[in-house]
């Protein structure tokens, strides 16, 4: 489909798509470039990659770039590699917000380089290469935000890839994605590690509390565990839809607080109901029960 | 162990209850004694125990006497079945509170049944004996609150009879379990209810949201498909304690708030950092990695 795959950032995703790319025979050459030996070494050793260098230029050899490093450090990698980008090439990255980066990115390609935006809803609270998994993409959604100038064939091509891999394209605005995953995604970050804080706020000891802990605790907390540098990015770029999903998340805890002060059966009562038919419409409970509380 | 075990209150707990003694051979007989026909037709069903009735009045075969309904329900059972309690008989509940119970339930007792509160910490977000497994126990905190009147080899036998089921019991104190478990589990539950709410009340369309779906979602807010009346009823009887830990988690929350509207790469940092720890600290991460985000 691509001969020439060039992976720059090989952590959990990078190293997940290379390692598919590989098993899957996607790819005539993947390439790896982190931004440090060792991860090059780590990439090598778990087989992410066919080879590798910290050199940017490497991309020129690439059919199709993907950008896998901290949200962040995309606009000024992308700058830096830009003259090196070969004709035809596309570029795509798994960056978890779409928006800004869609509107950043185009004017600094050159001519003839496709630019299809891409953030694949898989993940794990472990990061980095050695986390990394073939397996990883199996039944995601992978959104796709194909840049206005790009040859709709590019943007064919990848959704194609992304098929090979297992994984489902969906073709979506990026203001939209970043909407939807400012609440599906990072507004449960920030609770989830507000959450873990709060319990280790109060007098109980942590022998006790790690007695006590259980299914519920570990699941709604289990991403706070990420990475806090990821998650300080991805925040700052999409702040203003994760501040209003944080309005909304306010609004309902106040609910809450307001029932438990009144002692309000009623009202604590509909609170609960109102997640659970949120949670049911957007999840569907699965059949596998889990451990968990009371 | 014992030998004629009646479990009141037949759902999740109660029924994986019946089904481990009886897999286990660790009771003679398990009676059921649910609120409704249905229910006990179903626990006969899903052989969570041996036979049953609706009748109260047969806890008078039972040398252990298991209080498994929703916790408000407990006093009022505990006062009818009283007069039909046998001398020489162990009284537990699997309630998830236990300061108020072990205040309100001694002085119902007649002489010579004891007393010795429990809370097994497993469970699921399916209720219901349909959802009963054996194993809901293996490897569980199972907390223990003896009343002071009972003897201590009471406790002592239910100890035994837990560490059999392949829980393991521990011995607290009714106040601090109820500080922790808010914590740990209660403030958890209002915070995923709260969450899942939050989802939904953007602007982003249901579909839209539901194929961006990953397992950060899901596992934050997994709990919240919980039984709205089991956790009503949770809150009312735990509510100070609740209302003390939402307060921190406020202003965890608040940190996070004024670090996005600040765009404050520093204090967003050490909040996520701050969640980490304490998440690190409480549940260290398992080995195998699940689906999940960015």
């Amino acid at each position: 489909m691509f001969d020439t795959v060039a992976i720059v950032g090989v952590g959990l995703i990078g190293g997940s798509l290379g390692m598919a790319l590989r098993e899957r025979g996607l790819a005539r050459r993947v390439i790896g470039i982190p931004r440090r030996a060792e991860t090059l070494a780590e990439a090598l050793s778990v087989r992410a990659i066919d080879d590798g260098t910290l050199d940017l230029a490497a991309v020129s050899a690439a059919d199709l770039v993907v950008l896998a490093p901290p949200v962040l450090t995309i606009p000024p990698l992308v700058e830096a590699m830009a003259p090196h980008l070969r004709p035809g090439a596309v570029l795509t990255d798994v960056g978890s917000t779409k928006g800004s980066l869609m509107r950043v990115l185009p004017p600094l390609l050159p001519e003839g380089v496709d630019l299809v935006g891409g953030h694949p809803m898989a993940g794990s609270e472990r990061g980095g290469v050695l986390a990394a998994r073939a397996d990883l993409f199996e039944g995601a959604t992978y959104i796709l935000t194909p840049d206005s100038r790009a040859r709709p064939e590019s943007a064919a091509r990848l959704a194609e890839l992304i098929r090979s891999l297992g994984a489902v394209p969906v073709v979506m605005e990026p203001d939209l994605h970043d909407d939807a995953v400012a609440r599906i995604s990072h507004l449960p970050h920030v609770v989830a590690a507000a959450l873990a804080e709060a319990a280790g706020a109060g007098a109980v000891p942590a022998d006790v509390l790690r007695l006590l802990v259980a299914g519920g605790f570990k699941s709604t907390t289990r991403i706070a565990a990420s990475s806090p540098e990821m998650w300080r990015d991805i925040c700052l770029t999409n702040r203003e839809a994760i501040l209003a999903g944080l309005s909304d998340f306010e609004a309902a805890l106040g609910a809450f607080r307001a029932a438990l002060e009144a002692e309000s059966p009623d009202a604590l009562l509909s609170a609960f109901g109102r997640g659970k038919t949120v949670r049911d419409s957007l999840a569907p409970p699965t059949t596998a029960p889990t451990g968990d509380l009371p």
